[in-house]
């Protein structure tokens, strides 16, 4: 399925026009779920996880066997404000190193048996410092946009999107600020560690974005504020509900990023939960934003789609739990 | 190794004598861990994790291929004071579905690549209703200690133990009661899910039991308020120190369990984690008593070693970022 659109107003039309959940296989779900040998509730959250899936997956009885990692990688113009602990040199060596298989993540799709593509998106062409210009052309953002709704594989059947971007918790505290309520404060954290005198920086740089831009329209404020891998990952969780893909958000920058679609469309986050609570700061007020409980809060702060991906193996053996568990009928055992 | 003990004297002298996490390795990893790709601290409590197994398992690049998750399933006489919402008949049924692979923990299991054995122990024969005597004889209760501690791989490399037995949060809750602060109805919860007159009648039951026994001595109080599979949980644990493998408790039982060995020797269950917060409404003040922080809450509230299976997929992948993530020397990323 080729990207169906070529303009921002054509990409939110699409957001528009997609499905919900079927709710027959949701019902069937529930049904199935009532009959599980074990005490009625007992499995937690792991039984609403099950049947959310099988209400995208539009079957009452599913299975987690392709999951897919798809990490997008950006370079921030807005790098040259100092907002970052790390050189954007480290964008480009961290591309390297997911493709020699060094990087945490990785190991954690291997450890969840996910399929893992790496997508460079014009590293050598830094996006725009949107403190003083958009960040990206209309053209730039939909080429964003498209790459990430092609690399979605159709054929998966569970979709985590994570980024790699020197400079990229600036990018997305200032796109959350701009789309959610508060301000460049209130988003604005250390990303990877800066100091003190780092965050003041970082700071400054989001409010000076934000009194530049125009961006009542949430997928001009990705444009303005975002980058290419952002938009990439918009694109993809986009894609991903085309494909009745569930998705699993990672961190803060991708719940950013998501948000932008939630609020350009409210509704279009309905297949994606919250894999993580990271340990930036601002995410747990993005999740709350998006009505999001994470599965998982271990104090990840690394991005790379690796909360996301950690939390693979939970949803993997709710599903588990839900189609492969015996009922009382079938196991023989009373039923309390 | 047989079960180097017979009496519960030498059973707590065993505890007393075994060794604590290797300081070099421990050393080793966090040197290591120093020099993975990735900001400082980024993956969080992953890097703990790692650490922690790695002084457990005398090597600073530990790996994780052979879980084993063992059930111990146990028949309770203060069953007869109606303290459940189900039959005691469900306990042999859960092991035959559990033998057949329909339980939850089955799929969990398999869904992390553990093995999964099951004992059950003198189903037949309950223990005493210990509102009216000890639960155990001393030869009882060492013989369910015995069972659990040669149920253990020494093959293995992490151990994960649950159990199955109606009635047995009853029990949980005595024993909890006995060796932690605090009153029967401190400890006292809904297990499986009874009533508010259930509740009432459970928090009277241990209540009686707390008045009827001496439990001083921890041990003792295993013996007369416990089961055969809590005392064959506790003998497992201490057998997993013996071999160097590191544990991951469950839910209330499992940990109430634990416990015991805790309280009879300080630092006792140091080779331990806990898996998860449960929904059993005294987990976490106990899970606080033992000074254990879970690594998920997911409101389960099945036993059956779920949560602490369940947490075994966090475990390994905190362990293969750990031990399989290139240094920055070896990827050429620059360090910040």
């Amino acid at each position: 399925m080729t990207a169906p659109f070529a303009t921002l107003s054509e990409f939110r039309l699409t957001l528009e026009a997609q499905g919900g959940p079927d709710m027959a296989s949701i019902a069937g779900a529930k049904e199935r779920n009532s009959q599980l040998t074990k005490p009625p509730g007992a499995l937690g959250r792991l039984e609403d996880l099950a049947i959310w899936y099988a209400g995208w997956r539009d079957t009452d009885r599913p299975t987690i066997t392709s999951p897919q990692v798809i990490i997008f990688a950006g370079n921030h113009g807005v790098c040259a404000q100092g907002v970052s602990a790390f050189p954007p040199e480290v964008t480009v060596q961290m591309v390297a190193n997911f493709e020699h298989g060094g990087a945490a993540i990785n190991q954690l799709a291997k450890s969840v048996g996910a399929t893992l593509n790496v997508h460079a998106l014009d590293l050598d062409m830094p996006t725009q410092d949107f403190t003083v210009a958009p960040a990206m052309s209309e053209g730039e953002v939909i080429l964003a946009l498209t790459i990430g709704w092609n690399a979605v594989d159709p054929q998966s059947d569970l979709l985590v999107v994570g980024e790699m971007g020197i400079g990229n918790t600036t990018s997305a505290a200032a796109v959350a600020a701009a789309v959610l309520e508060g301000t460049a404060q209130d988003w604005t954290g250390r990303g990877t560690g800066v100091d003190d005198d780092g965050l003041a920086r970082k700071t400054d740089v989001v409010a000076r974005g934000l009194a530049l831009h125009d961006t009542t329209d949430p997928l001009n404020a990705l444009r303005c504020l975002g980058g290419r891998e952002l938009a990439a990952m918009a694109g993809a969780i986009a894609a991903a509900r085309a494909h009745r893909i569930p998705v699993i958000l990672d961190g803060f920058i991708c719940s950013a990023a998501a948000a932008t679609l939630e609020k350009a469309v409210e509704g279009a986050l309905d297949h994606a939960i919250a894999g993580h609570l990271s340990a930036e700061g601002a995410h747990r007020k993005l999740l709350d934003a998006l009505g999001k409980e994470p599965i998982l809060s271990l104090g990840l702060r690394l991005g790379e789609g690796s909360g996301g991906t950690l939390a693979i193996g939970v949803l993997r053996a709710a599903v588990a739990c839900h189609s492969d568990m015996a009922t009382f009928a079938e196991a023989g055992v009373a039923a309390g």
